[in-house]
């Protein structure tokens, strides 16, 4: 019997990817020496029936487009400059949808001090839009290069957009992070001056990205009581029916950064952030519940919250 | 009553984001002086059910996708450092073919020396191929650049694979060119250093490149003598009922270079090409045919061959 795409799932095409390409760096974003810098360089397609709730807005559609690009060159700490944007309509989209699209692009990029370069337009039978980020690094803050005892930390609140995918109101802090994260293009490149030893984005849920940064002889031991879950969320998550804990860990979507870093450096640093666990040299991935007792934080993979 | 994207056609969105972006070159590819030299880059998306035609292998996608992109850095004269690829698949996509699509994209990328550096993979309903190639270059060729009395000319044949789309045949010229079309990217190089005045690829026909590359003030006289047109060539065309020099002015899909260049830059060009007319003040686009009339050349655009 053949195998399908579906069977293998998107990890393992990657992989194969990877392994058949020996250009590839395994991070956040290619890095390319070129003189005495590094170009930095990623993309990121994102297909409407897959990656866009139901309730955003032409305009948010765009922004994300440019957030989850950009989102990639935050965790290298790099300087943005510049975006390309390929995008495929439906026939019968209305010009003033795809104006919206395009300006939501146009304010992304201005919010990001990323100049819109170029790009391309297409016919698909929904919206697809696919974008390349490019940027400058000197010393590109890798995602595996932390040390054991480093500090395990992450920028801003985790778990929002998880629940605001779930809620049918608007106007609250979860909807709007749901509909339009930003990427935290600054505290990337602050990180990268002030001595993190490793980062990534949270993109894929936390568990996920601690795999995917996670070495061999590595561990991480994360404290719930750390993850600044308020009261507020525990609530509304139980009202929906929803395991808390699993929205922070396994659905993602924030375009916080995970980072790690030095407790000598930790004071230094100029940003907001919490710190949530510790490397270890255990080999596993657990957390250490309210209650005390400690579990492995499984690797259920990312799956993308409208292909439920 | 509400306006679709389909009334208004491509050309007019990209126009539209043009006009509202302030850092777009519109050329082939997007410029971004980055210390003493060019940073080029440029991205085509190709979607199945609009540029694959059904007799065109999954090798032949991937290989495609990579084509279309380097094409864009030839036209500049670029050297090429870096691709990136995103791509969507269906579920239920055999992993062999997903994997005969990457040695598509990988041979392409071994062809052209640009190494594969990063990527994304994806779901959707149909496979999408969205690639972004990276070049650099000191002093890029751009499309309009030519002057009064330059010669207009063509690297390889045209037509080619406007002619292979509509056999049925396989193992000739024509459908070899439709269906694994080459990037002239040492040519490109070539000529920049050579002379030439001004560069573009033809993707989407000649007609349509020359309307894209024109500028007020300036006209382009081509001569049918000079396209040369076998006998065979005109002999299948008319077979299958079709104009032939409908299919050379209109179709494209050849990714030959279409630049001009002075007569004294002409003879030390070490190259293989075709003149095929001059550049002329007359503001109009016109063909001298066999029989010794001149028409206007129509702008018709471009028209994918499979959304007929």
């Amino acid at each position: 019997m053949s195998v399908k795409v579906s069977d293998i799932g998107e990890k393992e095409l990657v992989k194969y990817i990877i392994a058949n390409s020996k250009d590839i760096t395994p991070d956040d974003t290619a890095i390319l020496p070129v003189n005495d810098f590094n170009l930095i360089s990623t993309c990121d397609m994102l297909i409407q029936s897959r990656h866009f709730p139901e309730n955003m807005s032409y305009f948010e559609m765009g922004f994300k487009a440019v957030t989850v690009n950009v989102s990639d060159l935050a965790a290298m700490g790099s300087k943005p400059i510049g975006f390309l944007l390929s995008i495929a309509l439906y026939r019968d989209l209305e010009v003033d949808s795809f104006k919206e699209i395009i300006g939501g692009v146009l304010d992304a990029c201005e919010y990001y001090s990323i100049p819109l370069i170029g790009g391309d337009t297409n016919e698909a039978s929904e919206i697809i839009i696919s974008g390349t980020a490019l940027g400058l690094c000197d010393r590109p803050l890798m995602k595996d290069t932390y040390g054991k005892d480093d500090l395990i930390c992450i920028t801003g609140d985790i778990g929002l957009a998880a629940l605001g995918f779930n809620l049918n109101t608007s106007d609250n802090i979860y909807v709007e992070k749901a509909l339009k994260p930003k990427a935290r293009i600054k505290e990337g490149q602050i990180l990268k001056e002030h001595g993190a030893t490793s980062a990534t984005d949270i993109s894929d849920g936390l568990a996920s990205e601690l795999y995917e940064i996670k070495k061999e002889g590595f561990g991480f031991m994360i404290h719930e009581e750390l993850l600044g879950i308020s009261d507020e969320y525990k609530k509304l998550a139980n009202s929906l029916n929803l395991d808390y804990l699993d929205l922070i860990l396994h659905v993602g979507e924030d375009f916080e950064l995970l980072f790690t870093i030095s407790k000598d450096n930790l004071d230094k640093l100029p940003i907001d952030f919490k710190v949530i666990g510790v490397v270890t040299d255990s080999d596993v991935v657990e957390i250490t519940l309210e209650n005390g007792s400690v579990e492995e934080i499984k690797n259920k993979g990312y799956e993308h919250y409208v292909s439920k």
